[in-house]
Formats: C-alpha cells, sequence, structure tokens
C-alpha cells in the first residue's frame, strides 16, 4: 500500500521526510508520481486528480490539506471514501493572528494612518475602548470559536452566529436564521470564517451587509465564493461600510485590473491568512491512520451530505 | 482648594464632567482659566505652567496625565511636591492592542502584502511559526509586562530586558547592562517600552541597534529622544533592519519633508499608541486624591531623582 501527496509540492517534500521518519514502511508519492496506482489507500489532496474512482481504484481515505473541503470535487469519489478535513493546531493559530491583527487594524485605524503617512499628515484620530467595539463571527467552528477565544481577552464586545447552537464563555452567541438580523444589527466588524456550502455561497451579498449599521467593516476569511464582490464594492462607495480586509477573492489569483486591488478601503491578503503547517499537519494525518488502521473513527471526518 | 488641569482641552471637559459628578465640592479649573492661583493645591499636566513654584505657591501635588513624566520639566517644582504618573487600566489596553498589532504587522509580513497589493501582485510569502519569532521587550514596567503576556499567547518566543530584575511567567527577563548583548543577539523584534531618562536617551543608536540580528525589526513605543534616527536610517539602508514602526519621533509632529514618512520599511503612526482614558484616569486620580488627604502613599508616584 501507499501514501499518495498531491497538493504544493515544497510542503510535498516536508511530508515525505516526515513520513520517511516516522512511518517508514509507508511508500510515500508525490504527485504525478504515483507508482503502482493499485497499491494507493490514502491520498492527501487540494485537488484530487480527474475520477478518481478509476485512477486509484483502492483508495480508502482522502484527506483534505485545508482546513475545508469546499474545494474539493468529491463526486467522483466512491461513497464508502471517508474524506477527512485538516485539523491541526498551526492552522488555528494562524487565522488567530491574522483576525485579531483585522481586527485591530480596523478598531485602531491603521488604514487611516498609512493613508496620513502618504501624505507625511500628523493627525491623531479619537481612540475608542475595545469594548465598544462589537465584533461578530459569522461561523463556531474550530476557527471561530478560537478567534473569538483571543478577541475576548482584548476586551471587544463578542458575538457569533452558526446554524446550530453553540456556547462560548463571554461571547454572546446566536443560532440558526431567525438570528441572524439581531447578530448583523449589532456587529461593527463582521468576521466571516464560515464553511462553504451551497447554503453559504453568495451569502455576504448586498442584503446581508446592508443589515450591518452603517460604518461597520468585514473581513473575509472564509472561500472567496461567500462574498458578491460587486455588492461589497457598491456599499463600500456608499459609505455603508467602512472597509474590507479580504483574503479571499473570486477568482484567485485576483486578476491585475480587478478594482478591488485599487480601492483605498479594501486590503487584499493573497489567502495567506491561514494554512496548515507541514510538521502538525503530519501528526495529524498520522493519528488518523492509526485510528483508521484500528476501526476508530478519524478526526475531521466530514458529513458529505452537509458538506462540512 | 481647587484642581487644575493643564493638557488637551477636549479631554479636559470630560475630566471637568466626572469630576462635578465624583467630587463636587472640589472646584476644577481648566487651563488658562485657573480662577485663585492661591487655591490651586492640585495640578494634572501634560507640560507644567512657566515658573510653577511662584504660579502655582501652594501646589500639594503635581499628577502626569501620562504614563511617564519625561516631558514635565520638574524643576520649576518644590522638591516638597510629590510627582504622580499616570496608572490607569486604559493606557495599559491601548499599548497592549499597539503592540500586538504591530508584532503581528512584521511576524505575518503585513507591510509586503500591502506593497504587493499596490503592484496588484498575488504572491504567498512563507510563514514563520509564532515560536520561531523572537520578541524582545526594552522596559518592563507596567506597559513592557503586559505587552509580554498578551504576546506569550499567541506562541511568540519573548523575552524582556530592564535595570532590575524581573520575573514574567513564560519571559526570559534579562537585567542589567551586563545582560544587555544577549538580549539583542537573541531578538528579533525589538520593542522599546522604557522611561525617558538620561541613561535611555538615545540609548537606540548604531551601536545598540547594531548588535540585533541582521533581519530584525523595530517598534518604538518608547519616546522620540530615545532613538537616533539617522542611525535608524542608516542601518534600514543597509538591510541590517527589516522595518521599522514607530509612533514617537524627534521631533513631533514629524516635519512633513523629513525621510522617515517616504521610507517604504518605515510606517508612522502619530504618537497614539497609548493614551489615558478620561474615565479611567478620573478613577484613578480621585483615588490618589484619597490617599493623600489620608497621608497614604499614592499609586504611581515617581522617585524624582531615578525619573521614574
Amino acid at each position: 500500500m501507499s501514501f499518495l501527496y498531491k497538493a504544493d509540492p515544497a510542503r510535498g517534500a516536508v511530508w515525505a521526510k516526515l513520513f520517511a521518519e516516522r512511518l517508514p514502511d509507508m511508500p510515500f508519492k508525490i504527485w504525478p508520481d504515483i507508482g503502482d496506482p493499485a497499491q494507493v489507500r490514502y491520498l492527501a489532496a487540494w485537488q484530487p486528480p480527474e475520477d478518481p474512482a478509476r485512477t486509484l481504484p483502492n483508495l480508502e481515505v482522502l484527506f483534505s490539506v485545508g482546513a475545508g473541503v469546499d474545494q474539493l470535487d468529491l463526486s467522483g469519489f466512491p461513497a464508502h471514501v471517508p474524506v477527512v478535513r485538516m485539523i491541526e493546531p498551526g492552522i488555528v493559530e494562524r487565522m488567530v493572528e491574522y483576525v485579531t491583527h483585522a481586527v485591530l487594524t480596523i478598531h485602531r485605524d491603521f488604514l487611516d494612518y498609512a493613508g496620513q503617512q502618504r501624505q507625511a499628515c500628523w493627525t491623531e484620530l479619537p481612540v475608542r475602548p475595545a469594548a465598544s467595539c462589537r465584533v461578530g463571527v459569522l461561523g463556531l467552528g474550530m476557527l471561530g470559536t478560537a478567534v473569538l477565544e483571543r478577541l475576548r481577552l482584548f476586551g471587544y464586545d463578542c458575538a457569533g452566529w452558526s446554524r446550530s447552537e453553540h456556547r462560548i464563555e463571554g461571547v454572546a452567541c446566536y443560532a440558526g436564521e431567525q438570528a441572524l438580523d439581531a447578530f448583523l444589527a449589532r456587529t461593527d466588524v463582521l468576521v466571516c470564517l464560515l464553511p462553504l456550502t451551497p447554503a453559504t455561497r453568495h451569502m455576504l451579498d448586498a442584503r446581508l451587509l446592508g443589515k450591518l449599521p452603517r460604518g461597520a467593516s468585514l473581513v473575509q476569511t472564509g472561500r472567496g465564493a461567500h462574498l458578491v464582490q460587486d455588492d461589497l464594492l457598491r456599499l463600500l462607495d456608499d459609505e455603508h461600510l467602512r472597509c474590507a480586509l479580504l483574503d479571499v477573492t473570486t477568482p484567485e489569483p485576483l486578476p491585475a485590473d480587478h478594482p478591488l486591488w485599487w480601492h483605498p478601503r479594501v486590503r487584499i491578503t493573497p489567502h495567506i491568512a491561514s494554512a496548515t503547517h507541514p510538521e502538525t499537519a503530519v501528526e495529524s494525518v498520522l493519528e488518523n491512520l492509526r485510528r483508521h488502521r484500528l476501526g476508530l473513527p478519524m478526526i475531521g471526518e466530514i458529513d458529505r451530505h452537509r458538506g462540512y
């Protein structure tokens, strides 16, 4: 049997080294050098190969190398193949860093100060206490929960929204469609950490963003397809929204002539908010291989019907 | 007797309102409307009046409205007048926010990404785990300690330096001149939170900054006079230092034609990292007035000889 890796080759080389140390009996292959396809029992992928059921007829488990699985077209995989998303501490810590930086950027007016620097302008802007800055996180999974727990330490007025009920200490948790409007109405900084599913695709449209109070801002750390970018641009130009910090876009990379690049109240980063650390990602996969062999449930196995 | 306020008038109006509510028997005056000078027993000031011993002959306590007292020329005050610096939670939390944002900006390459955005360039840069980013804070007073305690939660490799011995959980504390070189040699992000005294004036010069490892960065949240700006510019141009985030400069405001404004690896903010919150500042002063009347030591009373 063998383990096939099909994602960023530089990271793959680190995986190969770690597998050689930790699980030397398992042949480790990096796409496209897959060896005997019939031997491939495990696949770790960002994008699957074409027609995976035929290409890898004996596949037993599909691991996503990302925290989500929305980028994977699962339709070609037999229903008996479990799909496991990446749950490892690196991905959480990187996201906490990114969102903390983004919320501080908005709360403490760092975009305005960067603009002032371009004009050599030394003007103090009024500062608001953190308690008067209402942060709201869409999505209360592993990432949303960790982000809120960190932001709470800064004294922000924190809330979260999810389809299902959650409890997080010191955070006002809203659940279900009927609570969404109340959640939006109290949110000055909206952070998107939703999974991408048919229900959340294009969810961040003019209707939803228009329910935020005037002057609210967006931190988009979900997937590009959550957001209707033209609606965002219109709400920024109408000054309903103050600014948007986007780590994901449609498409990626964002074309050089796209107006989002040039909007003075938009910051773009190239989908770097979070990424798996090869070291801890391999730990997580090895633990799941162990569980799979023992017939135990794997950590991060998704419900293929629900999509997350 | 009366209380005289001599600093930002907009904040003074908030102080006046809070004094009227909390200590209605104490006449509260805002400079230059000082009433009968002989009645002034308490002065809260950013800058003192000229010849304070003559102007305010019956002064009993001088309160600084800032966390430090270096901006106050104390030479005109009689030796029996205690000098009290501002210790209140707002000033600490604002500084923790600013430095956290600055360290994340450096660690997560946000200056580089802002530069890439100006060229519509979508390129992922390699990310380092927080544990490999060595933060070092100069000055382990109230601010330095609070900053380190927050940064530690992000997993940064944290150290601090001070003239005297300190113990902070999870932080390597260095003490005294003889430990400074070792502290600098292990520091990738240097944060200055020193008091300004004759011993620390111009301390951040080419000699000191040159002892940081190549590629280190500076977060300057002390006072402008700690830093020799020409030395900083030379070390940036030599690429010994990677970037500098400056909240304080010499002079302030920084003149519009100063090269620091235009340096691509320098970010300037106009001395906004921290400021007292009028609400909590007044709490702190009222508590000290109570202590003074009871003959108890006041919180934040400085050693006028040492300067902090």
